[in-house]
């Protein structure tokens, strides 16, 4: 590997010299600005680096650029990614313009560049290494890299369906990931589900003179006594059957997570919170974080909400809710579950209105794919990486895991300052070379 | 009383002039609109009728009316207005101009002229009547009309305090009230207290990716538990010593409201509502409805709470509520059983914060003035009247009965579709004049 490596160290300004170019093309998905120009550019790095790419329309706004290249074994790495990025207000925040790339105390800035044009461009660097001094790959790629991540990924689940042959692989390396702030490498195994929903309660048909709340029912009461249903104050989700299918974890996964690193003082200070949930730290608290689901309010709105006092008798009341799932629990199963509680608890008359929703993704820490992504970071990083069963997050993972039935495995060029989504999204150029040496190792290893 | 009620019947069109004048003069507190004319016109309107009137500053911005005349008995009846009206808005709903009082099929359109210029003017020319035929009062009369009324009545309790040998009296005759559908005249003999409040729960210092949901207390959570435990679905509330001071209804109080008609079907079709609370019916509603306290949500907001879906932990939560008070209770030894039973059930963490409330009033309806207005009100409308031993709504009633120790009692001008508050608010004529009628016929049994 020490070629591979050489020549990553002697050509990474050239690819950051490409991802300058590749940041400095807008491709904002949800303002509609720059898609079809960064799907055209996508196709031609991809094809420059020897790659056979095509632009593959989905049932939505922006096509998919696909690319695949046989290597010398036919194990084959799929390499997910996205080219389009989240808007860049605010733009008076940014310390250099978002779509004029500029590099500073050696962090290149723009928007894009974390998350995640520049993981794009260090797996292209990895397969440039292997072509150029050994001519070919040790195994074959293939690189979905969709238009619509930051708004969903809503025709993903479609296209991926009706592609199952095109996208065989034997693994999936994911979008991107960050080192620690040790210098370590995470590398993120899952994924949580998620599924939201929206709960109403009527009233009269219009807001009345509270006077009249002896005989008229309140919705406002209504919603609070059937949210009280779903979850007591020691966090227990109180829904029949919710936690069925949660899978316990296992001892691999507890071990990685023992030894996650603690930046509970930290995160304590930054959210202005005393204490976490039901007092959990350490150990027990990162158990939580990781492997529980949840059932969030994510708002509450009922009658007047305004200054001083309207003795107002509310005729509606809505609640928006997040449950985030953990393998194996799945949406559609968790709403049937929530739909049958609210009727057990005398509450029928709540109108649910649920979303699709994603499945949970998690991949096994023992499998063999797992474990060349670790011992790679190992080598290159040389430490020992940080092993994240899930992230608490959700996304698409399922369709990789679930749909087309891969282990599935993520890290990537940036660091724990990186502000993907926010100003001053940046990378650091060591992380950029290391993350592309660390894609090197993994396909090395899967050839092998 | 053949003479006073051939007076009225001779001089009523006299009466409905001025009535047409003072309503034509516009007096809108919350709009800062007429105010000071209307106090100096209300103060003529008392002068040219005999009555010995002065305009008395409060500590707030609009004065009150005084007027006392002497008469044959010491007796004293105080008569509780208000010269202030509400907003005209929505002005394109109204039949004619709200300030521009106008006759159609015997009714008198016009902004207060239900809300409460028609039951001054009524009251005036039951005076003038016996004035003007025996050519003195058969008892002694005070006039306390206010001009905040509409906007809360702010000054009244300092004012009531701290003029409490000027209004001393024997009974108050409360600022109006209506006919039945079927014409009989409805007699109010309270009001129940309130006390507004709002419940605040704190999580992180700013909203949160839901995805923390799993670590991090949610406010709209602790918000929704603590309300829960307040009142249960069956709207038993759940306070500590909450109904302690409820005062049991007498056998009178309980007759009254067994023989009030019933509308349940009009209001349950007017509202939309299947059913009222609890499935409520009959006298069981009613008892309900005028005698039970209340703990209502006014509002609540906590969160995103806007079209489609945003996973948001919120770091905020706030709920207005309101109480409904009956005889005994009283606003402040209620918050303060509100505030124990928060921190008991482990909610100290929410902030509540209280409004000053307005106690309950209620007269007794054996009390010798209440059956002197319903003995008056059967001779004048010729049928049994309604009686109802407390409205639903609040007011500073407490004033009267509480702090000046009177019997209190209320009925006027207004039929069941007077539309106080709303466009075309309107009196009908006949029942102006059965007012007056009623007005007289008290005036003459308080004197025997």
């Amino acid at each position: 590997m020490e070629q591979i490596y050489n020549y990553i160290e002697e050509h990474w300004l050239e690819a950051i010299e490409d991802l300058k170019r590749y940041c400095a093309q807008p491709s904002i998905s949800a303002q509609a600005v720059g898609m079809e120009e960064t799907a055209t550019l996508t196709a031609e790095l991809l094809r420059v680096c020897g790659i056979n790419s095509q632009i593959l329309q989905t049932k939505g706004q922006y096509p998919v650029v696909y690319g695949e290249l046989k290597g010398e074994s036919p194990y084959t790495l799929l390499f997910y990614n996205h080219y389009d990025v989240q808007p860049p207000e605010p733009l008076e925040l940014w310390t250099s313009p978002p779509f004029k790339p500029t590099v500073n105390e050696g962090r290149l800035l723009a928007r894009g560049v974390s998350d995640d044009k520049g993981d794009i461009i260090a797996r292209l660097l990895a397969i440039k290494a292997f072509l150029n001094t050994r001519g070919h790959l040790p195994i074959s790629i293939k690189f979905l890299i969709e238009g619509e991540e930051e708004v969903g990924s809503p025709n993903l689940p479609a296209f991926v369906e009706n592609n199952r042959d095109l996208l065989t692989s034997d693994a999936c390396y994911w979008e991107g990931g960050r080192v620690s702030w040790e210098d370590r490498a995470e590398i993120i195994l899952g994924l949580k589900g998620i599924v939201g929903v929206e709960l109403e309660a009527h009233g009269a048909i219009r807001d009345l003179h509270s006077s009249i709340g002896t005989i008229v029912p309140n919705p406002a009461w209504r919603l609070v006594w059937a949210l009280g249903t779903l979850k007591d104050a020691d966090e227990n989700i109180l829904i029949e059957g919710f936690y069925d299918d949660v899978r316990p974890p296992t001892n691999e996964e507890t071990e990685a997570i023992r030894v996650l690193p603690s930046d509970e003082t930290e995160l304590k200070e930054s959210l202005g919170i005393e204490s976490f949930l039901n007092g959990l730290t350490g150990v027990d608290l990162n158990m939580r974080s990781i492997l529980q689901p949840a059932c969030n309010i994510n708002g509450f709105i009922s009658g007047y909400t305004g200054e001083g006092s309207k003795t107002v008798l509310p005729c509606y009341a809505k609640a928006k809710l997040d449950f985030r799932l953990v393998p194996d629990q799945n949406p559609k199963d968790i709403i049937a579950k929530l739909r049958k509680h609210l009727e057990k608890q005398g509450f029928a008359d709540i109108v649910l209105t649920a979303a699709e929703g994603e499945k949970p993704a998690r991949t096994s820490l023992d499998s063999p794919y797992a474990k060349i992504v670790s011992e790679a970071a190992r080598e290159v990083y040389g430490s020992e990486p940080i092993i994240k069963p899930s992230m608490t997050g959700s996304g698409p993972m399922h369709l990789f895991t679930a749909t087309l039935g891969l282990p599935v495995a993520s890290s990537g060029v940036s660091n724990p300052d990186s502000r993907p989504h926010a100003p001053d999204e940046n990378i650091r150029l060591a992380d950029f070379i290391l993350a592309a040496k660390h894609v090197a190792a993994i396909m090395a290893r899967c050839g092998q």
